[in-house]
């Protein structure tokens, strides 16, 4: 279960391999995530000047799939590692992850 | 921020034009928002702290509804005010405004 | 343009109007529901057939995205005849109208 | 249409191997796509008969809800099947097939 190489936390200097799969493009996430944000600050400035409906639907919008895309690229890449590596383990861990999965994958698509 | 003074009807030949239907519950708006943005700072740190996948996207999928949830209001707020400011006025502006929104219905169902 | 009077089946050669919005495109929603029933009965023979798993869901996406347009496309309708008519027409009828239409608004994003 | 037969499991060493996971609920996927396209037919019927576009709508609304019902099931079938035994007999395969379902999950999603 061990991701060989030392997958430091972004801000921490241990020795411990991260958990998680994501940890290789941590700091794309963190980008994507600041962005979000920033786009979520933005949208509540426009509400305060009374900003035009359509156009803060319009960054709703944009903000929405944002978080989508975020949200498939965690879930590709728990199944690349935590599912996979839960697998190959073999065991109930297996069983337990893709129904965890599963139903994070519902939320996401209802 | 301040929401005193009148809102003047569409067609109405005030000094101060009501500027969009919403405008009734800012605050609400105003909180809502505010609460999200909180909500992307947490999604934010959890990544951060390298917090289990399925964790995070059950925080993006509440995030993601609260989103929804304001996009669901701004919408009727809209159709309220001024799809039907638009149509009392007669003109094609009703029709215009009937298309943007339509246009952002379909970005928020697709 | 006029709703008055009886409401005439679309292949009748009355001088009625039609009554709901989507009557100037009767045709072309049929059409569309009718490859929509055959998209269906493609899926239901796809796993009679034991088909890959991903193929159907293709399948089913296509499905849920042909829906998708003939709602989206009854939704403009319904604004630009219904909604738009009982906002002229003035009365609390309007509001009704718009608070139906929300309410689909909203079953079709959750 | 039959279902008699030994559906050997994945792992085991009959002579009629089980080609995808759902096929333990063939029957249930079956009579869930026959309600769907019944659905389907009902919608039409709908349009022929000129019925209110919100009731349509509404229908829209069921048939997209049973279509992700079965698009959901479908899914966690392949992940506890395809994906876990293509992860256990290791190999670029596994790597393969969950590319695959996250293409999937992203045209559900999106």
């Amino acid at each position: 279960m061990t991701e060989s190489g030392p997958h430091a936390p972004a801000d921490a200097t241990a020795d411990v391999p991260a958990p998680h799969g994501y940890i290789t493009d941590k700091d794309r996430y963190l980008n994507r995530l600041k962005r979000i944000e920033g786009q979520a600050r933005g949208i509540r400035t426009m509400v305060e000047d009374e900003r035009y409906c359509i156009d803060i639907l319009t960054q709703i919008s944009a903000l929405t799939s944002a978080l989508e895309t975020v949200a498939l690229g965690l879930l590709d890449d728990h199944l690349r590692h935590c599912v996979v590596d839960a697998a190959r383990a073999g065991g109930i861990e297996a069983e337990e992850k893709i129904a965890e999965a599963s139903q994070a994958i519902a939320r996401l698509v209802r």
